[in-house]
């Protein structure tokens, strides 16, 4: 990656105030998404956890990237800004900082891969947002982006492997915590990792237990974890879109300190989450927003034997509603990155 | 009808201080379901009104008929609630009055034509109700249910057509009133009209315009109003299936008196308003939860030309999901009665 990303960086380690003042400034910005609860899915659980859904799929742009987004526009300069930002990304991310850039009314420049899917393209432009099209390769994106930004100065948001993106995706969590006292344990899906890390950050200190949740056709942040160092790239093969990418450098310390474990889904524990947030909770999740619930009903979370009651974030709930319900056709998963 | 209701009969005429003392019993009962806002879908309407929605999908049973039912079994003597409680219902009510009854621990009998939607059975049975199944048609459910209530001894609440059922509806708006203070006008569809004629009692001295949404192939409550008398029955076409009923009898002289005027709509708006709501709220709304919204959207009211904040009841969120989106099928729509 050649582009650069802005000066404005917070100080380094990361910790639970950062995540408190990056909320404070983007609190007047963001929903305040509820914070959901069902006792039939607390209630079907061996553990009988009392459930906390962080309901991020009703977040502007329908997923948590618009925090990220916000609070990382919240740190540029009045002539960074006038400037406008840009970013690589075919999927939420792409969304909110446009959307976040709207809100603003400054420029955004996304380039996005010529495979992305036709309703994220959409939502983009529709936030107003100018699209350069790319070769659907990690070079590529790199490239196209280091013109976009010679040619226009914006400054470059990056989707995951960044302190902002990490301190602003951890304000969901934040909330949840003050939303939902008590909590037992906090779990959060990991792709790039900056949900993840975030969600680490805010719970720090408050007696929440930590847990990733990554589809197991993705597994990256697992293997990572146990054999001790970042695996740097991933075949990813995941109907959850969202978290097919590797985790990045500045998130996988964080994750590797703070959280306890990540536990992995298949596929059919995936859709089998998705199909019951729709049903009981009638509310709309994509397969990536599902994850952290289906590690939470996997045996592998139960068998940890913690009975008390359990947050979990939905991610995102973009999924495009000219098809059939997706657990209902098999599922065919073309690899990208995020 | 020959089942006789119980006993516990509030003053009339209803009153918005009825409404409030309704809350009050059943406010630990019932979720306090949030209220959404969206810009992309304010913002697409001529009249730029700023939407509240108020997300009775999301409440306990997937609709606002668990407040009706809620307060309902509240109103009942402890001998009454130790016989149990019955209905005959296709729809929500049977739900509804099952769960509020399995909250309680008391026992549910609940008649259903045997042509009831097989996902709403099975809620009913999961809530732990007994079901007898009887004809489809008024005279078998009345006879049914009469027999029941002899053998049990249970006390009759009914979908819609009482003062109890009314109060119970009227707390979502209520609510929605408190939440989003100085709306313009407030919708609600209308079927029973339970819901209708509690929403107006609500917004009775707030100011709030209110008005109906009915679907135009089930329109008795809109041509009841033009002729000055209620429509008893009704030759109901619409994929709305909680709103194919004829307005009760209580029901209608409330909505008389309070709603300005009831907006139809045709199937067409319904399915938009849905996928809408789907696809940028992030919620599952069922084809009758979506159609104040469509009210909303519609030219009709829009030429009345209120450009201030409007809040609109979605009134539930139960749809057979394993089923594609309803929007992408052509609309059958079998006619019954709730």
């Amino acid at each position: 990656m050649t582009a650069s990303t802005f000066p404005s960086t917070p100080t380094l380690p990361l910790a639970r105030s950062s995540v408190v003042a990056a909320h404070s400034k983007i609190v007047s910005l963001v929903h305040r998404t509820p914070v959901l609860t069902s006792s039939s899915l607390s209630e079907s659980l061996p553990c009988k956890n009392t459930l906390y859904f962080k309901a991020e799929n009703l977040q502007k742009g329908g997923a948590f990237k618009f925090r990220g987004a916000s609070y990382s526009l919240s740190c540029l300069t009045p002539e960074e800004l006038e400037k406008g930002v840009c970013t690589h990304s075919s999927g939420n991310h792409a969304g909110a900082l446009a959307l976040a850039a709207k809100q603003r009314g400054i420029p955004c420049y996304v380039v996005m891969p010529d495979d992305s899917a036709q309703p994220k393209i959409d939502a983009v432009r529709a936030y107003g947002a100018e699209i350069t099209f790319c070769a659907p390769t990690a070079p590529a994106r790199a490239a196209t982006l280091a013109a976009v930004q010679a040619r226009t100065g914006a400054a470059f948001v990056p989707p995951y492997d960044a302190a902002n993106t990490i301190l602003g995706a951890g304000t969901a969590a934040l909330e949840l915590l003050a939303d939902a006292p008590g909590l037992a344990a906090v779990v959060a899906p990991v792709g790039g990792g900056g949900l993840l890390a975030g969600t680490a950050l805010a719970a720090d200190g408050t007696g929440a237990r930590v847990f990733g949740a990554e589809p197991a056709g993705a597994d990256d942040c697992a293997r990572g974890l146990a054999r001790g160092s970042r695996v740097e790239d991933v075949d990813a093969r995941t109907v959850a879109d969202g978290l097919r990418t590797p985790v990045g450098v500045l998130n996988f310390p964080v994750i590797q300190e703070k959280v306890e474990a990540v536990v992995t889904v298949s596929e059919e524990e995936i859709f089998e989450a998705m199909r019951l947030l729709w049903e009981r909770m009638k509310i709309v999740v994509e397969p990536s927003g599902a994850v952290a619930f289906a590690a939470v009903r996997s045996p592998k979370f139960q068998a940890l034997g913690i009975t008390g009651p359990v947050g979990i974030i939905l991610s995102g709930g973009n999924v495009d509603l000219s098809k059939p319900p997706p657990w209902t056709v098999p599922a065919t998963t073309p690899t990208s990155t995020e």
